[in-house]
C-alpha cells in the first residue's frame, strides 16, 4: 500500500519525515519515483494527473489546497474521495488576513495611504467598531475561524451561506431568499465562497447595489468570483468606498490592469492563507488514520455541490 | 460644586447629557460659560489654562487624553490631583490599532504596497506568526490590553517597562539592565511608551542596533521618543524591515519630510486611539463618584515621574 505526493520536493521532504515517524507501513512515494500502480492507495496533488487511470485502487485523493476548484472533478473516478486541505497552518494564516484586512477597511487605512501619497496629515472619520458591520459570505471553516478573531472587537457580526447554518454571535442568513436582508446591513463585506457554477461572478453590480452605500469589500474566495470592472466603477461612483482583494481573474493579474494603481483598491498576490506543509501533513495523516478506521474524513468534499 | 468643561462643544453637549443624568447634583460648566471661579472643585482640559490660579479651591484635574505630556505640569498647583483619561472607547481604539499594525508588519503589507505600485505579483516569505516575536516598550494598561488581543494568533510576547511588572502569557523584563536582552528576542517592537524625559529620544540608532536585523517598529507613543533620521538611516541599510508611525516630531508632519515617501514606512496623522466623548464621560463621572467616596483615582498620575 502506498501514499502518492505529486508535489514539489521541498515540502515532500517535510511529509516524508513525518510519514516515516507516524505511518511507517504506508510506503511513501515521492514526485517522479517509481511505483507499482496497483498499490497506490493515496494520492496527494493540486490537480487531477493525467494519468490517474493508472491507479486503479486509489481510494482517497488529498488536494493540497483549500479549495478544489481547480480540480477538473469529473476526470476522477466516481469511487475515489475528494478531499480538500482543512490543517491548522491554513486556518491560522486566513484568521491573520481577514483580521488584517477587516481592520484595514474599518480603519481607512487605503484612504490614509493615499493621503500618505499626497504628504497630507488629515484626521477621517472613524466610526466606533460596535457601528461597523461585518458580513461574511461564506460560512465555512476559515470563515468560522475568522470570525473568532473578530469577536473581541465588537464588531456586529453576520454571515450568509447556502444552506442554514447557526454560529454563536453571528447572524446568520441562508439560500437565495436571504442573501438581500444580509447585504443591507453589511458594512464590510468579506467573501470566503467556495468557487462553484454558483458562486462564479456573484460579487457583481447588482450585489454591490444591494449594500449600503460606502460598503467596502474584502475578496479572499476565488478571482473569478469577482466581476473586476463592476467594482471599479462602484468604487468610482462611491457605492463601495474600498476594497482589499487577495484574489483576482486571472492571476497574476495582468501589469498593465486598472486595479493595480486604483486608489480604493489594495491588492496581494493570492498570500492570504497558504497550506503548510509541517500542518498539512499531520492534517493528511490524521485524515488516512480516519480512512482505515472507517471514520468520516475531514474536508470530504461533496461532490454534488463541488466544494 | 462645578465641574469646568475646558473642550468643544460637539464633545461638551455628550458630556453634559451624561452629567445631567448620573450627577446631577454637580454644576456643568461650559467652555466659556460663566462661572463663581471658587465653586470649580473639578476641571477636565486637554493643557493648563492660563487663569488655573482663580480656581482655588480645584480638586480634580482630569486631562481629555491619555498622555499627559503635553501639559505644563508645573504650572498645576502640588494639591490638585492629576488624572489622565482611561476609558473604553480609547482602549478598543488603540487594541484595533496595534493589532492592525502589528499584522500589516507581520504579513509584509508595505512590500505588497510597494510592489503593488509597481503592478508586481510576487509572493514574500512568509513565517508563521509563532516564529515572529512581539515586544512591548512599555507596559501600561494600553498596552496589555492590545496584548490581549494578539494572544489568540500565537505570537510570542514579550514586554520592557521601568519597574518590574508580572503579565500572563508575556515575558516582561525592566529596568536599563534588562532593556538589552528584551531588544535582542524582538521581531516587531511596539512603542507605548509615556513621554518623558528618560524616554524622549529612546528609539535612536543605539537600540535600533540592539534589535535583530530586519526588526519592525509599531509608534503608537510620542513623536519626540524617535530620532526619524537615525530610522530612516536603519530602514535604508536593511536593518530595520518597515515602520509604521501614528506619531511623528513635529505633528503635523511637513509635507516636505523624506518620511512621507519612504517605501518602507507607513504613516497615520495621530489617529490611533482617541478620546471616545461617551465613554469617557462615563469614566470622568466614576471618577468624581471615586474621589467623593474617598476612593483611589483610575488613571491617577504620579507627578513625580510625570506619567
Amino acid at each position: 500500500m502506498a501514499f502518492l505526493f505529486n508535489s514539489d520536493a521541498t515540502r515532500g521532504a517535510i511529509f516524508k519525515e513525518a510519514f516515516a515517524r507516524e505511518l511507517p507501513d504506508l510506503e511513501f512515494v515521492g514526485q517522479g519515483q517509481p511505483v507499482d500502480p496497483d498499490k497506490v492507495r493515496y494520492l496527494l496533488t493540486w490537480t487531477v494527473p493525467g494519468d490517474i487511470a493508472r491507479y486503479r485502487n486509489l481510494e482517497v485523493l488529498f488536494c493540497i489546497g483549500a479549495g478544489v476548484d481547480q480540480l477538473k472533478q469529473d476526470s476522477l473516478p466516481d469511487h475515489v474521495a475528494l478531499v480538500r486541505m482543512v490543517e491548522d497552518g491554513i486556518i491560522r494564516m486566513m484568521q491573520e488576513y481577514v483580521t488584517l484586512g477587516v481592520l484595514t477597511l474599518h480603519r481607512e487605512m487605503l484612504a490614509y495611504r493615499d493621503l500618505q501619497k499626497q504628504s497630507a496629515w488629515q484626521t477621517l472619520a472613524a466610526p466606533q467598531a460596535t457601528a461597523r458591520r461585518i458580513g461574511f459570505l461564506g460560512l465555512g471553516i476559515l470563515a468560522q475561524a475568522a470570525i473568532e478573531r473578530l469577536k473581541p472587537f465588537q464588531f456586529p457580526l453576520a454571515g450568509w451561506s447556502r444552506s442554514k447554518k447557526q454560529i454563536d454571535g453571528v447572524t446568520c442568513h441562508h439560500g437565495p431568499d436571504g442573501l438581500a436582508d444580509f447585504l443591507a446591513e453589511t458594512d464590510i463585506l468579506v467573501c470566503l465562497l467556495p468557487l462553484t457554477d454558483e458562486t462564479r461572478g456573484i460579487l457583481n453590480a447588482e450585489l454591490f447595489s444591494q449594500l449600503p452605500a460606502g460598503a467596502r469589500l474584502l475578496h479572499v474566495g476565488r478571482g473569478p468570483q469577482l466581476d473586476q470592472t463592476a467594482l471599479i466603477e462602484a468604487l468610482d461612483s462611491g457605492r463601495l468606498a474600498a476594497a482589499m482583494l487577495d484574489v483576482t481573474d486571472p492571476e497574476p493579474l495582468p501589469a498593465d490592469h486598472p486595479l493595480w494603481h486604483h486608489p480604493k483598491v489594495a491588492i496581494t498576490p493570492h498570500i492570504a492563507s497558504v497550506t503548510q506543509p509541517e500542518t498539512a501533513a499531520h492534517s493528511v495523516i490524521e485524515n488516512i488514520r480516519r480512512h482505515r478506521a472507517g471514520e468520516t474524513l475531514i474536508g470530504l468534499v461533496d461532490r454534488t455541490r463541488g466544494y
